[in-house]
């Protein structure tokens, strides 16, 4: 079965709204890098005047509640204005339709309040799990996505089966585990990415671009290296803690397992370049050095993680355990934080373009 | 300022998707208007197959949270197969990309859970009132919005103002106002209704078809002798006793009125037809019996009544007298019924077409 998660709604305390700064951080890093793209891979078509009106059909997948998907489209609308007047189009310049996706659970209501009010396109909301077709048959100028195709569609079953070598008993990730293990989650990964990019060979026009922005992990390190999944396997050290003095149930941690994978470059090149109709027109690897020093940044981390975790927990473990989960999880995370790590991992940002289906 | 407000979200006993049977009854009465005219008027245009792939667009303005709106697109949908059909261009049959519209505040998050597993079409939620833009020009092929454009955008402010001989004191509807109350009630409603379709003329396709339900009083009659009007008037009476017995103040009563005004068929044709680019197709006035006549059926009625005003009656006298003041409506609305009527309420079903801008 396909689990169907969200980041925390509304804008409390543990929201996503108020917790996504590190995303925040990522996607400002990666700014320049999406906008001088565009300005240099969009192609314009001309149109006649007797045509129909144009319109420029953006989406950001995985757009969660805000304020970052907001960002991210502010800064994909200034580069096509400026590739129009660059390109002498500017008397044509389109009206933009701005298309927000994430899975049903996400919390729409809040997403569509926080719309900024002098915003310069129509938005839309699309639920559902961007691993399917979400729009008709080339219909999307260009498509975005940040910081979600980490997030694995199921799990695969393979990882909760006690007969399977690939049984992840003791683990809620591939860090430590079997190579079984690990292959089960790569496995996983390049099926989501493939019917991923696969559904948007059709939606995307001829000439379309995805933008992406994924979390990665050096060139040259195996999966279990990545400091990321590292940070949340001490996620898992806090389950196990609290499982050994009785306060869960043993089955119960070996029953849950992320589902996240965290990639390289080789291998989301792999997939992209499996599919037809793609081409990678960029690919550049951003790293920069993470913060966690303190005991503060560690708080500030585990409330990230837990905006994005949290109601994916509460359906496993219920309600009781997660605040305790959570405070003997900065405190792992904050040691963590102290383990000398060679190799950090970084955003991997992804311009692909889409040429004519026949 | 704008009001915005919603039906009840969620799918609680108080919820617009518990208690909206009323607005099916008058759905399902159309429903063969509705398809109907739809086969008998849209125009199917040839496509060489260079041209892209063909995408039908349809919009639900007004949807609120279901499951009346997941029934109209159906039958819009089939309507429409079935005339590609009859044409034979069965081999061309578009995608369907629908939009379900309401304003921010509609419960999205439930109607986006409550879409139809098996559905046909790609689904996308547009929060916004639709008296303005919603959507790229040219981009609509069909809209429709049912048991909606009888709610105003806003209260003429002289209603409020007690220096204005449209103050509407002690009352909550027109029904017995002064002229001038009704005047400025027409009044706004024309202005919505004009910008209402003046947007429509934008977004819609050339020949692109705009159907409409709304609440209608017979012809002939006069404003306050709409018979819903009347029932809803109750719930001021409600609103009075209250004041009168020191439950609530008579101020808070005085300066609230409800947002809704029900036309005849002429006062509707007289906006459409003075608005440029449309020409209305069909027009149908549909009357069956209503059914309040035991305590039951008030009961019911006053559910629905609450179902869609709930909010907006909270925003104005908050929270403490919303069970007391519909316990007091069910009673109200019970003697009303008893009350000898010639003329109901019906609705009016309408199908415009829009032709070309140049």
């Amino acid at each position: 079965m396909e689990t169907s998660f969200s980041m925390n709604g509304g804008d409390g305390p543990n929201s996503y709204t108020q917790n996504s700064k590190i995303q925040k951080e990522g996607n400002d890093q990666a700014k320049a890098s999406l906008s001088n793209s565009i300005q240099e891979k969009l192609i314009i078509q001309n149109h006649s005047s007797a045509e129909k009106p144009q319109v420029f059909s953006i989406a950001d997948l995985g757009c969660s509640v805000g304020p970052n998907t907001f960002a991210c489209v502010n800064t994909i609308i200034e580069a096509v204005r400026l590739k129009f007047q660059t390109h002498g189009s500017e008397s044509i310049l389109p009206e933009f339709h701005v298309f927000f996706n994430d899975h049903v659970a996400n919390d729409f209501n809040t997403l569509f309040r926080s719309l900024p009010l002098n915003r310069e396109y129509m938005a839309a909301g699309v639920p559902g799990s961007f691993c399917g077709r979400l729009f008709p048959k080339a219909s999307m100028n260009l498509m975005h996505s940040a910081f979600a195709l980490h997030w694995l569609t199921k799990i695969p079953e393979e990882l909760t089966d006690k007969e399977s070598p690939a049984w992840n008993k003791g683990r809620i990730t591939y860090v430590g585990s079997s190579n079984d293990v690990i292959e089960a989650y790569t496995a996983q990964f390049l099926r989501d990415m493939e019917d991923f990019f696969t559904a948007r060979t059709v939606e995307l026009v001829n000439n379309g671009l995805l933008a992406i922005l994924i979390l990665c992990r050096p060139e040259g390190t195996k999966p279990s290296e990545s400091t990321i999944m590292q940070g949340f396997d001490r996620l898992g050290h806090a389950f196990t803690e609290m499982a050994k003095e009785g306060l869960l149930s043993e089955a119960l941690v070996d029953s849950f397992n992320l589902p996240i994978f965290i990639p390289n470059a080789s291998e989301v090149k792999k997939v992209v370049s499996s599919i037809q109709h793609l081409s990678i027109e960029k690919l550049e690897e951003i790293y920069y050095p993470t913060k966690i020093v303190t005991h503060e940044d560690a708080r500030v981390s585990s409330l990230h993680i837990r905006a994005a975790m949290e109601g994916l927990i509460r359906q496993h473990f219920g309600n009781k355990i997660i605040d305790e989960i959570f405070k003997r999880f900065i405190r792992k995370l904050h040691e963590f934080s102290k383990t000398p790590r060679h190799l950090q991992d970084g955003i991997l940002f992804l311009l692909v373009k889409c040429n004519a289906i026949p």
